[in-house]
């Protein structure tokens, strides 16, 4: 197979969805037409999902792969165990072995979404960061000094507020940044969080291997609520939702993030998208049924039309005409009365007592569409009770 | 063997040319009257010569071995390949292994003119470093935060003057920190200069081994010249000059130097150096006379009594009475005519040709008393010519 060199193309993949590229977009532009080129973006598994966040990095290195380029997907289970600083306001915990191998072990399936998994390099920086030895580790942190590490903005932020930064977060990009060295890419492609970490990894190979790679960075999505999309903020959008938690959740963004999750998370032409900004900006619209497009589209993306059209009118009929969604999953109980906290972890509408509680705490549990007001509550079971948490999960007792 | 209790001796050991004790010296006595303790001095082999600066570690180490203690002299093979960046206002080039390990063969015959060797442990840290995994090494740095690694002076020093700090020069106090966790040790000794590696060795110990570890600090000898005594400085006195050098070195320091030296390299009284101090202060006794008494019983520790004696005497003889050494070394010169450079190098009183040079270009060089001016000057060799260099070195051509 041939790579893709017409211009037009290659001009649109080095425009939409992209802030930056280093250390120029002609540059890259130049080397596209010349030949296949290998690129990657790297993911530590820090949560077991994607979401929409990542998966604008994801459907940019999807364009490079559909011109015939050669993509890797890099997992950073070696990475996680140290935890990227990048865009943390505070430290990272660090995770156990075991729980990263549990959370990349849904990554395939996720990547698979948006990419063609038959023609990706799937690979794993442990490979070569723990053959990596302490004393190869100190050659490489010879070569960077203080003062360009600590230029960072967080860390900046961080010690303004007086608070501290930990030596492993420091060490951090260097590690990443062998990543680069480790595979000798032609470019690496990841969100502005990860623009520091990835030049680093230029700095490096280009010292180690003599050899040059570009950067290209993808905006930031903004999560639900309108900060950046994280789990840790509980505000993402994540690519194994099912259909009607992925629109609903869409519909629920703030109304001023419309047009840049259409411009992120969908393929509408910009033309379109400048005019629903136009409208947006001269109220000839009603936000609700731009995203109702917009959920449209991105569900359409990942399940197809027929579930995305299914999912809206799921959607309008719960939360539109106030009626309860035509499927509700049935869970037996077989208690004649049971504490509320221990039913929502039985349904599985809560994953601990302790979620449960806060649940009730915040008024967002209701059995036949009575807020209940007390975790203390003793339920009498009934068959076909129904039991709801916040506006969109649904159990009917069985 | 019994260790020795005796407060009064455990007082004066804590006491002459001990700066400080971390975290106290009352609690160090009371450790050292209840146990036999291990204790450690470590020195990177980044030159092969030990100096006087070295030997008052090296002599307090003594005074412990004396009392009963055990002595660790731990060379660092493996971190002198990163370089301590203590006290240097530039960054330390790197060593290669070989070069390291050339620098340190002759090691144990320099602790060995200090301490009784035969009770001596002598450990590489290469020994556990080398195999310290990337990953324990990272889990380490999790426990130290940036601001307390770039709190260190001289780090703030380079800051202001607007040079570089490099990253594995951040990392080097954490490398030797990780000695103390290795070795799990009572006590460190070291000069001041150590003492913020010391600190941080302090630390790991009580977090990996929840043991206390600790830290005695001996003061800084300067060298001939005022400054720091430090081979890169070209003024230091070592330990293994022969003993008419090692003489001739102490009458050349300054004389604000003398009360110093007779502290930290003698083991006068100190009531008796008081007295010197007064003496010298009031202008009652001709310096040149108190550094001979110190060159003499600096000396004689290193050489015994006779020796110590003759290179007095020696020194007497050419400076004082302007007469040629008593013995000088003869050289065979085969040529007839001989460039200066040549000569030098081949009489060995120059390293190189470009020391050659240098010492031509400083006028100091002279043949049969008379200075050369010129160091492309070719020379007639003659029998029994005299080549000098300096004051203090000659060579007869036989």
């Amino acid at each position: 197979m041939k790579v893709n060199t017409d211009p037009k193309k290659i001009k649109e993949v080095l425009t939409r969805n992209v802030v930056e590229v280093i250390p120029s977009k002609r540059a890259l532009a130049t080397l596209l037409k010349e030949r296949r080129i290998r690129l990657y973006l790297g993911i530590d598994p820090t949560s077991p999902e994607l979401h929409l966040g990542h998966a604008v990095a994801l459907r940019k290195l999807r364009e490079f792969q559909e011109l015939g380029h050669r993509v890797i997907f890099l997992i950073g289970d070696f990475t996680a165990q140290i935890g990227d600083p990048s865009g943390r306001d505070k430290k990272r915990e660090p995770l156990s072995f075991s729980q990263i191998k549990k959370n990349m072990a849904p990554y395939k399936k996720q990547a698979g979404k948006i990419l063609d998994l038959s023609k990706v390099e799937i690979k794993y920086n442990s490979e070569w960061l723990s053959q990596l030895s302490l004393k190869d580790f100190l050659g490489i942190s010879s070569r960077i000094t203080i003062s360009r590490l600590l230029e960072r903005d967080m860390f900046q932020q961080r010690f303004q507020k007086g608070e501290e930064v930990w030596l492993n977060e420091l060490l951090y990009p260097l590690l990443q940044g062998y990543d680069s060295v480790a595979m000798n890419v032609d470019l690496e492609v990841g969100a502005t969080d990860q623009t520091f970490n990835m030049l680093v990894g230029r700095k490096l190979q280009r010292i180690y291997n003599k050899k040059e790679k570009f950067v290209l960075t993808t905006p930031m999505l903004a999560g639900l609520d309108g900060r950046k999309m994280s789990k840790s903020y509980g505000n993402t959008i994540n690519i194994l939702d099912p259909p009607r938690e992925m629109y609903g959740k869409i519909m629920s963004i703030k109304d001023e993030l419309i047009p840049q999750y259409f411009e992120l998370c969908t393929n509408l032409p910009l033309k379109e998208i400048a005019a629903i900004k136009k409208k947006l900006k001269n109220q000839k619209v009603n936000p609700r049924d731009l995203k109702a497009r917009l959920a449209q589209e991105i569900v359409k993306l990942y399940y197809g039309e027929g579930k995305a059209k299914k999912a809206g009118q799921e959607f309008k009929r719960i939360f539109q005409e106030k009626k309860l969604p035509s499927q509700i999953k049935e869970v037996e109980i077989r208690e004649k009365k049971i504490a509320i906290l221990d039913l929502l972890v039985k349904a599985k509408l809560a994953s601990s007592k302790s979620e449960a509680k806060r649940l009730v705490f915040q008024r967002g549990v209701k059995i036949n569409g009575r807020t209940l007001q007390n975790w203390q509550d003793l339920i009498e079971i009934k068959k076909g009770q129904i039991l709801q948490v916040g506006k969109r999960k649904f159990v009917k007792i069985g």
